[in-house]
């Protein structure tokens, strides 16, 4: 029977943290999910994490050889291995590496989640033989992962890459870093719903998204009303594309990628959405750099996404 | 007696193009300029260019071998070794690099104006030691370079870095690249003019900078007005500084930089200038950043700093 060489890939969210192994061609082998438990120390979840992993380990009839751990986790730094003040998460500042070192002696790397998916994508998705490209997540926030030369860009201290929080109005919405005008309170879930709530305020046409909560509003409910024709849910999907397009304009100002790749969350509204993104951010470019630049949807499996990002951080240093 | 390494710098610039021999310590050995004649085609430029440098050389007592040759120029093409439509030259797009091989068969580089000033700072410079920052040269136009893991973001297409070229006013001043509100018509010593002029049709002020025609007025005559207390030129100072301190924050939230280096012409107003755009720089980074990004003004010697520049560019690929 021959080894497999795999790599532990895992999530670590807010609410779910996901695992799963994963061999060099990125196809997921075992994957599982348990509660992350906010209120828990980190140490607690890396118990239940193991227990888990190594009974399905144990019981798997194949031989998997284990080569090491890539980790993606809310504000995870790559150099110091650490995850600082994650907003949702009770943690403080730990050194998760350090940590996990206590269960498997095998090189272990971490980084945030979104550089996670960039280096997803530059192995196993769309960004397969791209050297630079910028990555896109539009959750609940918005996060991102930059490539440039082939590497993921970790700046000085560790935290490159936070363009949800460039500030793209003055005075703006309030956002959950403590300023105003945060790319993400306009691009991203919460932002779409906001918009919603804006305009539903402002203007005078009905909409069948005036019967519903901002607590009961969801991204998807506004996609199905864009889909049925709401004017609201369409014109929310409009300045939302038109925000994020000339913010992204400037991005490709400062890095001329090859492709910006959007990841999760909205990207799933499809043409809706990428259509007048792809137009807002054709109009604001610099001359040098129109019709140049692809904007992609995530080419990973939905469910295997978060783990491919993981496992993917690991497998790109043991290949050096 | 010893031979000497060397390797030639070449700046091109609008109006006079500048070249001179430097080592590898960054000791400028010959240096001499002649005038670009931005009506004549590359090619005439450069027979004057070598017809000059071979005299020189064949003139000198040591001896001094020619390892390589770097380039400096506006619109300059690393990837391709082109010059593209440089905005104050007459050249349309040439392929510069395949030009200078007529003259020398030794290893020819080219990239644009300002990322040769980066890789001066970091070869020769106050960015000696360092693997992230961002460069800015503030003159005419505000011009940028950008350097992620010790390499120079070149991008997918070789034009990243037109941080002058990020939008920061929606229907904001005219720019030359056609659109309007670039970082540029408002951050560089043009960009203080129309500031100043601005200020004088705002507001009910005395300053003497009301008697200067604005084909007349220099951004030294702004910094020597605010010297002496001009209610005016202070403003256009302090209104300089906040839009680049806010514009660079958002270049911070991309990239994490360990400094941002100024260059050229605004910067040799010093304090003046550089203490309210570190004011406005922190004030406006997202909480990760505060207190961890230098601002640092140019550590290379006026009159060689273009000639080190492009000699760095290539310098630093000989190491390799």
């Amino acid at each position: 029977m021959d080894s497999i060489n795999v790599t532990l890939g895992i999530d670590i969210g807010g609410t779910n943290t996901v695992f799963g192994l994963v061999d060099r061609a990125g196809k997921c082998y075992v994957k599982d999910s348990i509660p992350t438990n906010a209120h828990e120390p980190a140490e607690k979840l890396l118990n239940r994490l193991f227990l888990r992993f190594d009974k399905i380990y144990n019981s798997m009839s194949d031989n998997y050889i284990l080569r090491g751990i890539g980790i993606g986790a809310p504000n995870g730094n790559y150099y110091r291995g650490t995850v600082e003040n994650p907003p949702n998460l009770s943690w403080g500042q730990v050194n998760f590496v350090e940590l996990v070192k206590h269960y498997k002696n095998v090189p272990i790397l971490l980084t945030n989640d979104a550089n996670a998916a960039a280096l997803g994508e530059m192995e196993f998705g769309v960004a397969r033989g791209m050297k630079n490209f910028v990555l896109i997540t539009l959750g609940t926030g918005l996060g991102s992962g930059i490539v440039v030369n082939g590497e993921v860009v970790y700046g000085y201290d560790g935290f490159a890459g936070e363009i949800g929080h460039i500030i793209v109005k003055e005075n703006g919405r309030q956002c959950g870093c403590g300023r105003k005008g945060c790319l993400e309170t306009y691009a991203s879930a919460t932002g779409l719903k906001r918009t919603v709530f804006e305009f539903i305020s402002s203007l005078n046409v009905e909409s069948s998204l005036r019967n519903i909560s901002y607590k009961e509003l969801s991204a998807e409910m506004v996609y199905d009303a864009a889909v049925a024709n709401d004017s609201i849910a369409l014109a929310a999907f409009e300045f939302t594309a038109e925000i994020l397009g000339k913010a992204l304009a400037n991005t490709v100002a400062h890095l001329s990628p090859e492709a910006i790749i959007l990841f999760g969350g909205l990207e799933t509204a499809g043409d809706l959405f990428l259509k007048p993104l792809k137009y807002h951010l054709e109009d604001n470019l610099l001359n040098l750099y129109k019709n140049k630049v692809k904007i992609l949807r995530s080419g990973l499996p939905k469910g295997d996404a978060a783990i491919l990002g993981g496992s993917a951080l690991i497998w790109n240093e043991l290949d050096y």
